[in-house]
C-alpha cells in the first residue's frame, strides 16, 4: 500500500510542502492529503494591508485548487480537533478521522495574550482573512458611529498593541488609510489618533536600531504616537488600561503583540514551549519521526545568538522545501537532508512607498526598499503557483 | 432697513425657498439668511440607497454654497435651538440669536416612535447623511462579525420596521445589495434574512392595491419577508418582539416607520399635531403671520380625502416655491398666494431597473417607472441648481 502523508494546515509551511511533494512524487507513488479550514490558502504577510483597508481582502485569498492539482494531492476542508501520535491519526471537527504514516503539522499560531486581563474580549487580530475584514469593518464602524455621536472622540482612537513586525506594518497602513477615511466621513483627520504601544524597550525588537529610528520617523509623521516600554496592563471595552495606570479610551483595539503555536500541538501530548515543538534538524517532533513540525508551530534556534528564529513566512516556506524533499526521500528511501534557514532579508513595509530593512547584509529605506518588499510578496507567488499565480495576484 | 428673512434648514423647502428668493429678489430688497446643521443639503429621498450601501453618501450631498450665491444670501452654519415668536428671534445651539421679520421653518422632521419601547435604543433611521452611513456600515460589519462567529446567524438578520414609502424603497435595495455583501464576506445568500414589518393591514397604506401586490411580489423575490399587520412590541439589543409575542433575533434592525415634525416647532409654543402645525392657506403659522412653515413641519389637509397629505419632498418643493412668491409679495406690497398642493405622481423604487407608482392618473411599472423615477429624481436637481447641479449629480 503506498504511504499516506497528511499535510494540516495550507499556510506557507503546508503549501510549500504540498506544492512541491506533487512535482517530486510521481503519480501513486504516495498518498498525499491537505487539510485545511478554508478551500483557500491566504497570504499572512499582507493582512495588515485589509485589515486597514488598504488592499481588498479578496487580493490575499489564492483558491487552494488553483494551485494544488487535485489529481495527486487530495484536499479535504475540515478543521484538525486532535491528533494522536501514538494511532497516526488525526481527528477532524466534523467527526471525520484520517490516519497516516507521516504527518506534516502546519497548523499555524494562536495569539499570545501574555495574560493581559479582557485582550481576548476586546482586542481584534490579525489573524486571518475573517479576522481582517473585521477590523476593516470595525474601524468604519466606529467612524460613522462617531458621526452619530460627536461628542464620542474615542470612537476615532485606534490602538495597536505590539510594535513587531506586524503592529509596524500595520500602522504604517493605518497613517495611509486614516485621510481616506476621514474624507469619507467628513472627519477632520486631527482627532484621528493611532497608538503603537510596545512592551519591550524599543520598537520592532531585534532589528538594527538605525532602522527602527527611520521606522518611527515615518510613523510619527503619518500620525502615529508610539508608546515604547509600555505594557498593557488591562483591556476593557472603553480601551486600555497601561502599566503606568494611564487609561488610554479607544473604539477600536488590534493586538498584534505576539503568537504561540497552535494550541492542538500542545493539546495533543507534543512537548512545547509557548505552543512550539522544538523540532530536530530534520524539522521532527522529538519521539515522533513521523511527524514534521513547520511554520509557527516549530521551534528552531539560531546557534549564532543562541535565541529562537522569529517564526517567519521566509523560513515557513524553506521549512514546506525542505520537508517535502525529506518526504520524498522517506518514501523512497534516501538520506534525509537537515534543515538550516537561509534568511536573505527582512523588509518591513512603512505604508505606500515606504519600507525599510535588510537585504543580505546591506540596510535598505525608503522606495527602494519598497520596491524589494514588493518583489518579496511577487517572489512568493511565483514559487508557489507559478507565473499564472503571479500574474493574477502580484503587486505592481 | 432692509427686512430680514430667516430660512431654517436647507431641506427640500428651505432650499427651493431660498434659490427661488435669490432668483426673485433685487440686490439688497431684503437680507436672506439661510441657517442649516450642515454646509450641506442631502437629497433625503435617495437616502435608502447609501443606507443600503447601493449608492455613495456622497451622491446625496449637495454643498448649499454651490447652488446658493453667498452674495445674495447669508448661509449660517448652525443648529436652531428655539424659536421664539414674540421676540421674532430664533436661538442657535452655539448662542448666537438670529432676528427676523420673516421667518421660514423648513426644519425636517423628527423619527415618530409611537411609543414601541427600546426603538430609540436599538434601531437606526433613515434620516441623515451621518444616519445612512452608520446603516450601512452597521450592516457590513454585522457581516463581517458573523464570519467570526459562525453561530450568530442572527447576525445577518435584517428588520426594517414600516413598509411605507422609505420602508419599501429601502428593502428593494436591500434585496440588491445582499447578494453582492454575501459576495464580498463569502457568505451563503441563503442565510440573510430581511424582514418587512408593518403594523397596518397593508404595505404602502395609501398606494393602490395593485400596486402594492406589484411591488410585494418583486420584494418577495428579492428574499424579503413581509410581516403586515403585525405591530412591533419591542426592540432590544438581540431584535424585536413583535405584538404576537414572536421574537426575531437580528444584528440590524432599521425603522422606516414614520415622522413627526421636529421637536424645535412643538417646543418654541406653536400649537402641534404629532409635531406638525397646521398652516393657513398661505403656509402661515395661526397667529404668527410673519411664520412659514414648510415640509415635515407643516399639516396640510387634502379636502378631497379630508387627510393630510403625506409630507414628501414634492410637496415641500412646491411649498418653498409658493413660499418665496409670497416673501417677495410681502416685500413689494403685492398680494399672497393660496399653496394647493399639485400631486404630478408618486413612483416607488423596487431597487435597481425595478419601479411601480402613479404618474398622473396612469399605473406604471417596471422599467418604465424605474426610468420615470430617474426623471423625477433629475428634474429636482436642475430645479435646484439648474444644468451644473444635474451634470454632475444626475442618475442615468
Amino acid at each position: 500500500m503506498n504511504k499516506r502523508i497528511v499535510i494540516l494546515g495550507a499556510g506557507y509551511g503546508g503549501m510549500m510542502t504540498a506544492t512541491r511533494l506533487q512535482k517530486m512524487l510521481n503519480y501513486n507513488e504516495a498518498e498525499v492529503t491537505l487539510v485545511n479550514k478554508h478551500d483557500y490558502h491566504y497570504l499572512t504577510t499582507w493582512l495588515h494591508e485589509p485589515a486597514a483597508g488598504t488592499l481588498d481582502a479578496e487580493r490575499c485569498q489564492i483558491e487552494i485548487e488553483s494551485v494544488i492539482d487535485t489529481n495527486r494531492i487530495n484536499f479535504v476542508k475540515g478543521t484538525a480537533e486532535s491528533i494522536d501520535p501514538n494511532a497516526k491519526s488525526v481527528k477532524l471537527t466534523d467527526g471525520q478521522t484520517l490516519e497516516y504514516d507521516y504527518l506534516v503539522v502546519g497548523l499555524g499560531a494562536d495569539p499570545e495574550t501574555f495574560g493581559i486581563q479582557g485582550l481576548k474580549e476586546y482586542a481584534l487580530g490579525i489573524r486571518s482573512i475573517n479576522s481582517v475584514r473585521l477590523i476593516k469593518e470595525h474601524i468604519e464602524y466606529m467612524f460613522a458611529k462617531y458621526r452619530s455621536e460627536p461628542d464620542k472622540l474615542e470612537y476615532l482612537t485606534i490602538i495597536v498593541g505590539g510594535a513587531g513586525f506586524t503592529g509596524i506594518e500595520f500602522v504604517g497602513e493605518l497613517g495611509d488609510r486614516i485621510p481616506e477615511l476621514c474624507n469619507q466621513f467628513d472627519i477632520d483627520p486631527s482627532l484621528v489618533k493611532i497608538y503603537s504601544i510596545e512592551a519591550a524597550p524599543t520598537a520592532l525588537p531585534g532589528f538594527d536600531p538605525e532602522l527602527v529610528e527611520y521606522a518611527m520617523n515615518i510613523l510619527e509623521r503619518k500620525g502615529v504616537t508610539f508608546k515604547i516600554n509600555t505594557p498593557i496592563k488591562e483591556c476593557n471595552p472603553d480601551g486600555v488600561i497601561l502599566a503606568t495606570g494611564e487609561e488610554i479610551k479607544a473604539g477600536t483595539i488590534v493586538w498584534t503583540g505576539g503568537v504561540r503555536g497552535n494550541a492542538i500541538v500542545e493539546n495533543s501530548g507534543f512537548e512545547t514551549m509557548r505552543g512550539r515543538v522544538k523540532v530536530d534538524d530534520f524539522l521532527r517532533a522529538p519521539g515522533h519521526d513521523n511527524v514534521f513540525i513547520l511554520g509557527d508551530c516549530a521551534l528552531i534556534i539560531n546557534e549564532e545568538t543562541n535565541r529562537p528564529y522569529p517564526p517567519t513566512a521566509q523560513i515557513a516556506m524553506q521549512q514546506g522545501q525542505t520537508c517535502a524533499e525529506n518526504l520524498t526521500s522517506l518514501i523512497r528511501g534516501g538520506e534525509l537532508k537537515k534543515f538550516t534557514p537561509e534568511i536573505k532579508g527582512t523588509v518591513a513595509s512603512l505604508g505606500k512607498g515606504e519600507a525599510m530593512g535588510i537585504v543580505g547584509s546591506k540596510k535598505i529605506y525608503g522606495s527602494t526598499a519598497s520596491v524589494m518588499k514588493k518583489v518579496i510578496d511577487n517572489r512568493y507567488l511565483y514559487l508557489l503557483g507559478g507565473m499564472g499565480l503571479l500574474l493574477k495576484k502580484s503587486k505592481l
